[in-house]
């Protein structure tokens, strides 16, 4: 539950509970909302009952002692410290929690982002932040960056596809490969310190590499005991422990391997043939109807396929051991996008690598382009609105199927009501992990790597992808603002497994585009690499890649370290109390003083 | 200074005073060394003076008021809160301050460690921290470790070097080179493990990563002002701060990347061509006599050489504004290494590139490794000691010829005495930023280098570097407890610049293997590859290698961030006090309430 103080009276949060059936009028004060209600009035929550169509719902910007709690009819015991909202949630008395837009800040957002074109890629982040959290905010600054970055490779692109260079022409395209590469790495460390920084602005410390400050702190407190002692108890009454953590890790992570590895086959083994089966057929087809036909089967079957693959990837990652959520949620990201990349891509290699015939490989390139660019747009727009308004005629035709056809149109007057109908910012495989930001960043890279990895086949697929994301910001404004249900901020500091993923895109691309050179310059198939020399250079690139992806698997901490150092970072904060307290009560004696007197019993 | 108390009365440091030559009574009180002497006992120190043979010597385990000392007749003002003993150090009159060995550990440490060869890789890593502090302990830790995980390597050399594989033959080198790869890629990895595993033992906290301990207390802290008031704070008054500080960054990584690029630079245009000039003509010469002394001449330019860029790396780091010192030292240790990398190898590489001939490369690894094997450990032990009897030598001639020949040999009684004329534990190249961890740990990466890099072409030289590194962690413990100078404990969390160089020799030694396969696949020379090929090969490669390198170079996260991370720690600790100040002074309110009232005003 978010609560946050703001001055104007704007409500947060929406409780929604059903319509009572059978109003008994003698119990109202254990009747459980009436004790709901009293309770955030209590905390000193504005609270405004509006009652509702269908339901009735508890606006609001928590008892002690075991009650007996009544709800049409039936009872339940609320036990003394008992959270009362979980408590009602899990019996179905209260239908759902959700943030509510404020209209005043909302209109204020709308008009300075969502509709505000002029600023190209300026976004009023910091509002953004204060209003959707940093998970959404992060995002938003990343496309933010990512978009103003793309005004180089763009117009480099366009210069490439207007100046004709003549003789010089061959030796200009590697020199935009090195460029683009050497603008990736850039983009993607400098994200880095932009991302840092906006943490910094926004005071979430969360320590990169080497810390200062932690350190310093840690090593005051550390040198409160002696390191002879500590090390002799260490061995005494951490090993256990230690082994149990260690235990615990390497099952996960064997667990995690297995599960990577079963994804990965199954991709190969089972997406592959049916993507190349597709791109070959397609390619063999003479009939444009057919290829449509094709098309559209095709489109059917792979909505079916990411489906069922993004269940299975939920469902194996219920079994791995993560830290934490967010571990889980980057687990789940790449075995996804695992799967996208291969449908997305797929296709493309074929044509590329195969065919080697670079006018159908950009012509497949301006497609998807444009695909993504005005489908993808349209659908992220109007399938949420078209959801809404679906939601609001099914509940109007069931009430008046009730009431009869006496009362006419039914309007829907509370904005809360309204907002309850709307669907909720919810990924598409899978909502437990994720929400709809899933979505937003899948598009993202799946549009980094169509770019990235062809850049030498089609230099000018940047400029298209500079003007797609420059709506994009927009479009994905509006869906949030207007669309959805105010999401629950999510606390998140980095864009976490996305990045990793664009990293992993631009080493593919530093391969692919080498690949599209060489046979760009070999036009004729002179060029002939010995199968011994073929498989030298595959295991080395398989190697390569072994060695910059291998600490992403086994982490740099040991999982009993860390646990052990979360504990003693308490441990320092409460001494540091103990301490204080000391030092008060002796009243003279100076904080060095006590430091002494502590180590010495 | 290093002030540790422990049980028994043992010596910890020695400061060294010259003898006064006029000894005059009356004024005892004010003169310096009196003054040092009392002051050490006022703190509660023993102090032992011994008077040496040719110095005074202080033995220990700080006043207010501005004194003038007398020294030898010169008068010195003691300004009030200045510190003694660096004043006098740079006065002149402590001659020396360095750190003692005690008798009872060292003698313990020889015979559980120096001198113990039943448990090969085994070694009292606690007591050796407890005795050197960390950074010696992280050497042997990492040396025992790396020696440890050697065995598996020079098993499977050896097993190829036994059994004929026969038809396989070609088939198993390609598999030997793949499981070294792995095996050099975990060992790197596992080494971060067992170092933060390390630190946790010690209790020394260095967070890698995200840290959930440091978050929890950073996030609570931040939590007490409203993000709105802290957003807003920030437009202000820190831009200017921010802008000095991204400046600052700026302009130091611009002179290190100058650095970097001149010794780059220079190591190529300058070395490259003299070594390969002695590689080409040693090959080319006839008579064993000439090439005997043309490897003479050579190894005495190269000591030249070395020195002399050592000398230039070091003055260059001075005009870094490398963060701090352990930084500072990493960018000498990657210079300085750059340097031996070229002198070691390149050499090697002649032979391997040029000439293809195996039998020529595998007789120069034998010969490197054996020289370095007995050699560099005999000269590592020899040398400080002769070092150590020049100087006894030096001083007993120079007290004859002061005293006249009347007293006969003159004996050095006082161990304190002794352990002053031993040499300090001291870089080969500039003393000022580094230890003589330098020298072993160069060692080390060398012949890292030298296994990892040509493992293709003799898999047997690690079953050499294994039995070097058992002797090497003996001869080591050896030169450290009884050759040298007690050093002074180092504070360090890692093995720093030389985990990244022996990564960088795994990534190398990938590209060099494949190339020895390569060559040894293609005896005949028929593989070829179109120089256009080639080109694009080596571009890959080149933008691979920038891709991993370039987080070196770029760090994620600013200067001005971490600044005020560092800032936000030290506030965040001064406002638990305050806090719980407040929590007391207030009497009944809770932690939680104050927390409230601050978040308030």
């Amino acid at each position: 539950m978010v609560e946050r103080e703001e001055e104007q009276p704007a409500f947060e949060i929406a409780v929604v509970v059903p319509k009572r059936s059978n109003v008994k009028e003698e119990d109202e004060s254990s009747e459980c909302v009436e004790v709901l209600v009293h309770d955030f009035q209590n905390v000193g929550l504005l609270v405004e009952r509006v009652l509702g169509v269908a339901d009735q719902f508890i606006k609001e910007n928590k008892g002690k002692s075991a009650v007996i709690l009544k709800h049409d009819g039936k009872e339940l015991r609320w036990e003394v410290g008992e959270r009362l909202l979980p408590k009602l949630e899990s019996q179905g008395i209260v239908k759902q929690v959700f943030p509510l837009h404020d209209e005043t800040k909302r209109k204020k957002l709308l008009h300075s982002w969502a509709l505000n074109w002029q600023d190209f890629t300026n976004q009023p982040i910091d509002d953004i932040y204060l209003y959707f959290g940093t998970k959404i905010a992060l995002y938003f600054a990343f496309l933010g960056m990512y978009t103003r970055w793309l005004l180089f490779p763009a117009a480099f692109g366009i210069l490439l596809q207007i100046i004709d260079f003549g003789p010089f022409r061959l030796l200009v395209l590697p020199i935009f490969f090195i460029c683009i590469i050497l603008w990736a790495i850039m983009f993607s460390q400098f994200w880095k310190r932009k991302n840092s920084a906006l943490l910094a602005r926004w005071q979430i410390t969360y320590p990169i590499g080497a810390d200062a400050g932690y350190k310093l702190l840690g090593m005051e407190w550390g040198s409160l005991q002696s390191p002879i002692e500590l090390i002799r108890k260490w061995g005494t009454d951490n090993t256990k422990e230690k082994e149990m953590f260690q235990r615990n890790e390497w099952f996960g992570r064997f667990m995690r391997f297995r599960n990577d590895a079963l994804v990965i086959l199954s991709i190969i083994c089972l997406q592959l043939p049916f993507e190349v089966a597709y791109a070959h057929t397609y390619e063999i087809m003479e009939s444009d109807l057919m290829k449509f036909g094709l098309t559209a089967i095709y489109l059917f079957a792979i909505q079916y396929v990411t489906q069922i693959g993004g269940k299975i990837s939920v469902r194996l990652i219920k079994h791995e051991n993560n830290e934490n959520t967010e571990k889980r949620a980057d687990s789940l990201v790449y075995k996804v996008f695992g799967l996208y990349f291969m449908q997305s891509y797929i296709g493309i290699f074929y044509h590329a690598l195969l065919h080697r015939s670079f006018l159908t490989l950009r012509q497949v390139l301006i497609q998807r382009l444009l695909v993504s660019e005005v489908l993808e747009n349209l659908l992220e727009n109007s399938l949420p609105y078209l959801k809404y308004s679906y939601k609001k005629y099914r509940l109007r035709r069931k009430r008046k199927h009730e009431k009869g056809s006496s009362t006419g149109k039914i309007q829907f007057t509370s904005r809360v009501e309204k907002e309850y109908l709307k669907p909720s910012y919810s990924a598409s495989i899978g909502d437990e992990l994720e929400d709809g930001l899933f979505d937003d960043f899948l598009e993202l890279a799946l549009q980094f790597g169509l770019i990235m990895m062809f850049a030498c086949a089609f230099p000018l697929t940047f400029a298209f992808a500079f003007l797609n994301n420059i709506t994009e910001i927009r479009t994905d404004a509006v869906k949030l603002l207007t669309m959805f249900k105010r999401p629950v901020p999510r606390a998140a500091a980095t864009i976490g497994a996305w990045l990793n993923i664009f990293q992993f895109l631009i080493v593919m691309s530093i391969c692919t585009n080498c690949a599209l050179l060489a046979w760009l310059y070999d036009r004729e198939g002179k060029w002939k690499i010995e199968p011994g020399l073929a498989a030298i250079l595959i295991m080395e690139h398989v190697l390569l890649l072994i060695k910059f992806g291998f600490s992403r698997f086994v982490p740099e901490e040991p999982a009993w370290v860390r646990a052990n150092r979360v504990k003693n970072a308490t441990q320092a904060h409460d001494m540091c109390s103990k301490q204080l307290l000391r030092t008060i009560s002796g009243g003279e004696r100076t904080f060095g003083e006590v430091k002494k007197f502590e180590s010495q019993d």
